[in-house]
């Protein structure tokens, strides 16, 4: 009988983390190389995280109000170049459909990179009156950007799938304060479904979105201390509602232009998903968001099989009812432990396993995969129990991260100390000037760049000095090297 | 106050079908053309079907066990080659992405016309034992192929969203038997949700996709008598595992090729459902895929506001409970006359008036949108009663597509007939020899087409002749005009 290659992942995850993520990648299954440099396939084990997380996530967009939609995948040349700081930021990265069939085409369409010239396009003719605002528009779609740098499979790739909120409000007042919203929906999401906490803060003016006034980000801090942004929330003022002419006629008949915001959450948080929590036995998935919960693997032989398969089917059944997704592995021809290796890999949170034995004494074996911890258990009490251990993993996957979060930022305030606590894979959160040139400087002499500054900080002494450059400081940020 | 234009549909549905279908499609606020040439934007008001299309149809296939995953946009154009009739049949259509940023790439990359070629170049890495197979896979996605056709919102347009499933089997019966299952679930969608009968059948050699050995599909028959291809299956015996290389090694440990089949279920369908059942008030929706089911509507003055508004909140409650998806239009500005209009043309099904009168008696006036009828009913019974005339709309709006479809085939066996029936808007139904030959001077003669042949079929007379070209006949066809 042919068997899959299921060897474990041969280094360890704090030894060579990029080697050991792209093990993780390949040995549990989520995701492969396609003939197209930069693209890859996500496969059912990864795209079902990904269902997931778009599930959770719009039914929260839906109860605040907001819609979907969905709008062409190219954008003509002369719409993408509107708004200039936009096109400037995009350009270098956009594919370009020149031909159709035979036929050259009059004018080149860009494969979005992101939505907001298309959709502004038409925001301009469905908005005429105040009646009409807020427009809360979401699509969850593809996008292409046609990096050059090294990719990584779901970090960093020249296609990806995201939701991309588009809205438009009447006042500044009510566009800033959808903000809050979004990025509470985001961080309930992360926190509470993917187990993982974020640094929240905004963006500095080199760093954030291209056409936006500001950016609020989520910054993930990985295991090898690297950070990488997850979602975010651009509030783009009248960036863009002034060139794509959106403007509604106010109560007193006023025209006036609308006040818009952006945001999205990618299938770039699958790789810091998988990232975060793995080991180095394999993939390790927060019960939240694993498609299987748990896996029964039954120990039988020929003449205790049947009553086994019977009582599998009998657990599988009571576990179902109570909410719990569950597979039995009932393959012929692999062995128990052959399986047990095969699901630990793909990271299944509890796995069931019933032989003979346990089963006179009406009792199966539990091994939770977060910390490998087995305890027996009565047959009877079965149910409830897996629903209270599916609970504490995803509580002990949550603080395992908050903890590395921790213990990664480090609050200096001289550039001397920050250059050492970058070079020992460190975050450092510091009183800054926020100055583009101060930040080109430090990221030539360090590598590192600035993440964001909380939304919430702690007081800035009298005359705080930055931390690099020795101006005046304006708020505390974070900086560090990043993916 | 200014108000949305909504003037009413200003043409007879069985008058300029044409015309009608274009203005429900803007006024119901459907769809909006957008600055890409032949694509649309999906709005909220259509793209919401779309999701209850996806979730019923998507919860179908994963209890069968079929998975989704994600595979690239982008084709690299010797990909695209590798099946010749394949790409004989897409070439004409493909948009080429020729440049990324400002270089030009070494190869073109198709943008996805249907990703057989793109996934069986993966499937030939996974496959490699017995013990893979069968291979289910499917996903939900964006298509594109650059008609130069006059579009059609949801009919005919150059990009559209669909699934595409793509699966491999061990033997030829094992992948011929999906079929059933595949159609069995789409004819459920159509006829349960989307309330449709269809004639299901195989298409001939003409007109199978490119690259099957035959394909099985769901024709419509639209209310201007025209027939329109929906869902379809293909299976594609082993003309696409040889090329592709997608073989295994069997239980004896010789290699075999798979056998495989596509299927797809697409926006389209929006188009005929949209046409199917409205009428020259507007846009009707059965109960089933309306994302709001009911509208409430408060008739009130200025002295009895607060109660009626209190009354009408705890009728949503009520309903909401029941798992009827209701709105409570409470805007001001507008009168209830004007709300009457606006929710006709959108569609929903159920309108609840509640007026000060109806509430001193304790009841609500219920208009249906389907038969226009008014009945009053107590409010104690109110959330049992809508959930039965929701019912009642689902069936009958069945019931009506039902007559039509019948109304509109014909059987006739000679070429006479034929040709009067198609002229008077028939689709007929007569014994065929199925030559490619006799299709094509049928068509040229009279512009119609083959549809499909149905898998169960009466009996052909002994010798009998095809109703064309005086040939055998081989099997009863149905053929008519097409979109």
């Amino acid at each position: 009988m042919t068997k899959k290659n299921t060897l474990g992942i041969t280094v360890k995850k704090d030894k060579d983390f990029s080697e050991w993520y792209t093990q993780i990648i390949q040995k549990a299954d989520l995701a492969d190389y396609s003939s197209v440099s930069g693209c890859i396939v996500y496969k059912p084990n990864s795209y079902s995280i990904w269902e997931k997380i778009k599930e959770i996530t719009d039914k929260k967009f839906k109860a605040v109000g907001i819609k979907n939609a969905y709008f062409p995948l190219f954008i003509p040349e002369s719409l993408l170049q509107k708004e200039a700081k936009h096109i400037e930021g995009f350009a270098p990265e956009v594919a370009w459909v020149t031909h159709a069939g035979s036929s050259k085409l009059n004018e080149r369409l860009a494969v979005r990179p992101t939505s907001e010239t298309i959709m502004y396009d038409s925001y301009s003719k469905w908005i005429r009156s105040y009646n009409d605002l807020p427009l809360r528009i979401n699509q969850w779609n593809n996008v292409v950007r046609w990096e050059f740098k090294h990719p990584t499979p779901f970090l960093r790739g020249r296609e990806f799938l995201w939701n991309e909120g588009h809205t438009c409000f009447a006042t500044k007042e009510e566009a800033e304060a959808e903000g809050k919203e979004i990025i509470d929906i985001y961080d309930d999401v992360c926190k509470n479904y993917l187990a993982m906490p974020s640094l929240i803060g905004k963006k500095s003016e080199k760093e954030k979105f291209a056409g936006a006034v500001y950016t609020i980000s989520m910054e993930f801090i990985m295991p090898n201390s690297k950070s990488i942004q997850g979602p975010d929330f651009h509030h783009d003022g009248q960036n863009f509602s002034k060139p794509f002419e959106i403007s509604y006629t106010d109560k007193e008949g006023n025209k006036q232009y609308v006040w818009q915001n952006t945001w999205a959450i990618s299938t770039r948080m699958l790789g810091v998903l998988i990232a975060m929590h793995s080991d180095d036995k394999g993939l390790i998935l927060p019960p939240k968001v694993a498609s299987t919960q748990a896996v029964i693997i039954p120990i039988f032989f020929s003449d205790t099989k049947a009553k086994i398969t019977k009582e599998a089917q009998k657990i599988k059944d009571r576990l179902q009812k109570t909410g719990i997704s569950v597979h039995f592995d009932d393959r012929e021809g692999y062995s128990p432990g052959w399986k047990f290796n095969e699901w630990e890999i793909k990271g299944i949170p509890v796995r069931i396993e019933l032989g003979p034995r346990d089963l006179e004494k009406n009792e199966v074996v539990i091994v939770r995969r977060d910390t490998n911890e087995k305890q027996t258990l009565p047959l009877s009490a079965l149910a409830k129990e897996v629903e209270l251990i599916l609970g504490q993993i995803q509580d002990n996957l949550y603080g395992r991260a908050e903890e590395l979060l921790k213990k990664s930022v480090i609050q200096v305030d001289n550039l001397k100390e920050a250059k050492e606590q970058l070079n020992l894979q460190k975050i450092i959160f510091s009183p800054w000037c926020g100055d583009t040139g101060c930040e080109d400087k430090f990221k030539e002499m360090t590598g590192a760049k600035s993440l964001n500054s909380p939304l919430e900080q702690p007081k800035l002494k009298k005359d705080q000095k930055c931390f690099a450059c020795k101006e005046k400081a304006k708020y505390w940020f974070y900086l560090g090297k990043s993916y």
